[in-house]
């Protein structure tokens, strides 16, 4: 691992990082901030899963959430959305929702994707064995949230691994690759078009499929441009009433996708994550 | 006026505009963020005057100041650095420090800078009766800071204008162009070589000169890569101890220039601020 850069931020150190990634055969970019402790001391760790197009600097510059980390002394680590580099396969007409930007959060089997796109075993695995290792982390007390496909990414990793999270919320996430256009791109891609295969990598099916966790915790803006093509958070009410799987969903009048909605209820779900990430 | 983009942020509104400047002959763009209030109210205003090669968005983006600016109910503007546009002439060699992005809050007297280069009157002047036009503010209650050039900014037309701002505060400021390249630099290019011209718009010749504000609080790392050779806090702390000018300078251990300083700070300035903006 080597730093990029370190700054002083909020009573922490807001890092840069860059590793050679075995999971995905590229190097690999991402940001933590760690607030300060004492010599020997570790601490919770939240993740953050950004959406298409962003690498780990859309969060860390525009986020708003070193105050509250600081606050509460957890760790927030932000990963980048794809492989990148020469040689990694992005989307045929350089589009903004497939190939570069937009690993979704799977491991690719389809080719050319299968070689790099593989980013559910590098944040499942790879990234928090590294965080592990070289951080001052309370690996057995991690949290994990995201924002739209970044939300997507953190609703499925968190059901799919109900023992390694004590938390998990979204900002505007994707609940149903299964049931909008940037998944049933992405996965078709990426997964290839037998459609069960895709349920591992969907929030809802997975909770159709039995999936539970004790809470999930959705800010949804009113104003979002892709509330009704792509987000639709109903189908993830309807799923979570019939599966009795307990969610608050709160819908923010007049926010839209950006990071001035995210960054206007981070802190709200960092103080959730604490809360849920006490010792 | 033209808006450019509105996002709801924080309980209000985080907008982007732009006009045709008299002052500087270009079309100007700056940012305001309003919080929510009731029909007919007016609201404080807080100015905050971006650094060498910023603009408006720098401090929108990284600045972190909604969540104090709702809470106590301000006004925040943040303004361009300098004119923009084909035909603005820019330094020589296009250095970041002279030209596009740094005009330096001056007037300049210079040719060709003279036409464009009216950061002054703009500030002082033109963009002030915009706001107060355009916008729910109570003009009789602004206050000002800044960063770095800004910082300068802040300094000199508060020290300027005493009666028309309620508080004054800076991060990492220039406090004395007199006495640094950027400030040689920048002035003998916008105002001539007559240094006795210069003090108009040096903070620490302005109290020499007899000009006073209630008090001043300035905030400044002691990580930052400007400190000995271009901010020089102590010339300021010289100054006003000479003057009898009260000054807060807080040395804040670590921390460097960028807005990963300024926005760990942001909130304490605008609860500083929003104490002396009160009716």
């Amino acid at each position: 691992m080597e730093t990029v850069s370190t700054n002083r931020a909020h009573g922490g150190t807001q890092g840069v990082y860059k590793h050679a990634s075995s999971a995905t055969g590229t190097e690999m970019t991402f940001s933590v901030f760690v607030p300060d402790h004492t010599a020997g001391e570790t601490l919770p760790v939240v993740w953050y899963l950004s959406g298409l197009t962003c690498t780990h600097a859309n969060v860390t510059e525009k986020g708003e959430f070193r105050e509250a980390c600081a606050r509460h002394r957890v760790i927030f680590v932000a990963p980048d959305t794809s492989p990148r580099g020469e040689g990694v396969p992005d989307d045929a007409e350089g589009a903004y929702d497939f190939g570069l930007g937009a690993g979704f959060y799977v491991d690719a089997t389809e080719a050319p994707y299968a070689a790099n796109y593989r980013m559910q075993s590098y944040i499942e695995s790879e990234l928090p064995a590294l965080i592990g290792d070289q951080f001052p982390a309370d690996m057995s007390r991690q949290s994990i949230m995201g924002h739209s496909m970044g939300g997507h990414g953190a609703l499925t990793i968190a059901l799919r691994n109900p023992d390694q999270f004590k938390a998990v919320s979204a900002f505007a996430p994707i609940v149903s690759p299964l049931n909008c256009p940037w998944g049933e791109k992405a996965l078709s891609g990426y997964i290839g078009t037998d459609k069960a295969a895709w349920r591992a990598y969907d929030a809802c099916a997975l909770i159709q499929d039995g999936a539970r966790l004790p809470d999930i915790l959705v800010d949804q803006g009113t104003a979002d441009n892709f509330l009704e093509g792509q987000l639709k958070p109903e189908l993830l009410v309807e799923t979570c009433k019939a599966a009795e799987q307990p969610l608050t969903l709160r819908m923010q009048e007049g926010y839209d996708h950006s990071y001035y909605f995210i960054s206007t209820f981070m802190s709200d779900h960092l103080d959730w994550h604490a809360e849920r990430l006490k010792a």
